[in-house]
């Protein structure tokens, strides 16, 4: 069977791993065609580790080469929009890292751009969308089980990063080099899956705090209250502070509650409706019956599957869905809605104010220049 | 030795159970002295199984009686604060039932008033500062193990009450007979251990909904966003309509995390200070290591405790403190925090904006008149 050959734009942390999984013949399907990057050092290491590798300086160059079916985008975040439009338009297959870009108004003009290009696939590195305990939430959540939101909280505060991170400099925690702290770095798996499994909210209240017990210009700390179009609400807090830090998910519906946190998901499932037990019941005082199912995974399967399994699966399923027509998991398309979470929140707690979605892509745009010009130095991009 | 004899004001659910209590003897030191209503069935029910103990229809003559060292106050919430005043004037130490008003106004009137009689005990049946976990939980405040606030998150949605507990009628769940829903009936005690164990915030945003699920007046789901004066931040969430609901604080703070949950108390020790650590870390990806320390009550003593224990402590500790100088767990005077919290949530929510404390109270106030009117019928508080 033919296999997918996957040129990696990018080979720094992400890109270099993706790279040397492909290179060593791990994911099925996939083999490594070429990589590029504009870094010196970054260049000899490929030269050096992956032999018979075509490396490129540019990726232009190697999107015309004509080594490889495919892209696997892992540059810095603003970049992700105009390389992929480009090996779009070249017939190139293209994954982009997460988060899809910036600001929405890009990626908007991504999607669309992709959209015109049906027969070109459009993944995105979404790998946590391949996490048993998210999958099996999901699963729960699409068959109707759970019915009518009622609340939806994530309190994912386990990102700790101490100065020493933000202190190694380049585009890492600054708005000029990559548009945001925590929220555009760290979270968007998380404001991804939220959104995957109860939609999105119709508007956004967020409190973002930048520099809290760190010297840096970029949010550290965020609180945000979502509400959807049923009346329910949702938080999303998160920060890369608090040690030791929680990551739990507890979603709330009519017909009971999943509760992800510390690789275990218990899905606590009503024995009636809440809706119909209030309207049917009599007495005062009374509780509604459930049963308790419990999924968990290992903390070092956990370990494994991210550093090991997640990544692959995302690669593994694209070439699949070439070769196979199996459905994406997750495409490209789907980048913007976490994206929009993030962009609402920044822009609300920018504003002071609350943001109804859509948001004011003009505004957005507007306002991140304002903070990219904060930066103490200017990033400059170069591609 | 001397017992203090008791009058019980208001003998409902809460009052007649702590009538039975005392009268029984279960209370150390403490002794049954009187009860007053003004419902006849109660007047009744009081004569036929309390035998020998005066029974009054108006609170004045039971505190002018003579058969009373001390009143708990246990009517409606409105009437604390009238009720409360009066007997301290007449030199009758006094605990009052939680809330300790509907608007802290009247509160602060009270508190005033009770100051200026430093010889008469006033306290307030704040009956869960006495469990074991929230105990555990302000020693390891107070020692100053925690160090500077992060982060506190309360989601406590356990309070399910279906339509049939509103439907009971009377003051519950209306503006004028009672002043509110969720947190003025339910959450007092959360409240009030909130800011017992973190300190009062310094402005609040509350997103207070009416209505959801149910066929009310008052609110049943909130969401609470708090600042502390530090820039720490903090959430109060609960609701009536969850099923099942959670209970879960999270308190991080610079030395480590506490949680409670379940029955348990969990605190995460650090063996450093996250700010101290963070400023000699040189590594770009670490963790600070903790020990954890873990506190449980069974669910049977949690609720033979609740049921038995925690009431029959305040009481106790109120006669001890009046016999033998013991300090208040509960005193009085601090009643007015948590209902401050109560107010500004509301407020922020009726408002849609941000409340900054101290709250306006006459702000306060004015909408309170306002919700009372909006009251299908309009409930008359005799007393």
């Amino acid at each position: 069977m033919k296999k997918i050959k996957y040129g990696i734009i990018g080979i720094g942390k992400m890109g270099s791993l993706h790279a040397r999984k492909l290179k060593i013949g791990l994911i099925r399907n996939s083999t490594l065609g070429a990589v590029c990057d504009i870094e010196p050092k970054r260049i000899e290491w490929a030269k050096n580790t992956l032999k018979d590798i075509p490396v490129f300086d540019n990726y232009k160059q190697l999107i015309d080469s004509g080594t490889v079916d495919a892209v696997l985008i892992a540059t810095p975040h603003y970049l992700h929009p105009p390389i992929a439009k480009y090996a779009i338009s070249k017939g190139i297959h293209t994954i982009i890292e997460k988060p899809a870009g910036v600001f929405t108004k890009d990626v908007r003009e991504l999607n669309e751009f992709a959209k015109s290009k049906p027969e070109v696939a459009f993944g995105i590195m979404y790998n946590q969308r391949t996490n048993k305990l998210y999958r099996k939430a999901k699963e729960i959540m699409d068959s109707g089980q759970m019915g009518e939101l009622k609340r939806a909280n994530w309190l994912i505060t386990n990102w700790y990063r101490p100065q020493a991170y933000y202190d190694q400099g380049g585009w890492r925690g600054t708005w000029s080099g990559e548009g945001g702290g925590v929220l555009i770095n760290q979270c968007p798996h998380q404001l991804d899956l939220f959104q995957w499994l109860v939609g999105m909210p119709k508007k956004v209240r967020g409190y973002v705090k930048e520099a809290v017990h760190r010297d840096i210009n970029v949010e550290n700390d965020v609180t945000a209250y979502l509400e959807y179009e049923n009346g329910a609400t949702g938080l999303f807090v998160t920060s890369t502070h608090d040690s030791p830090g929680t990551n739990r998910l507890e979603i709330s519906a009519d017909g009971g509650k999943i509760v992800i946190e510390n690789n275990k998901l218990t899905f606590y499932k009503l024995k009636q409706r809440e809706q119909t037990f209030n309207a049917e019941n009599l007495k005062f005082m009374s509780r509604i019956p459930y049963c308790k199912k419990v999924v968990r995974i290992s903390r070092l399967a956990s370990l494994l599957e991210l550093v090991f399994g997640q990544h692959t699966k995302i690669v593994k399923n694209f070439s699949e869905h070439l070769l196979a027509k199996e459905p994406l998991i997750a495409p490209g398309a789907e980048g913007i809605d976490g994206l929009t979470l993030s962009n609402a929140i920044h822009l609300s707690g920018w504003l002071n104010q609350e943001i109804k979605l859509p948001i004011d892509e003009d505004a957005f745009l507007q306002q991140l220049e304002l903070k990219k010009k904060s930066d103490k130095e200017q990033i400059k991009l170069e591609y």
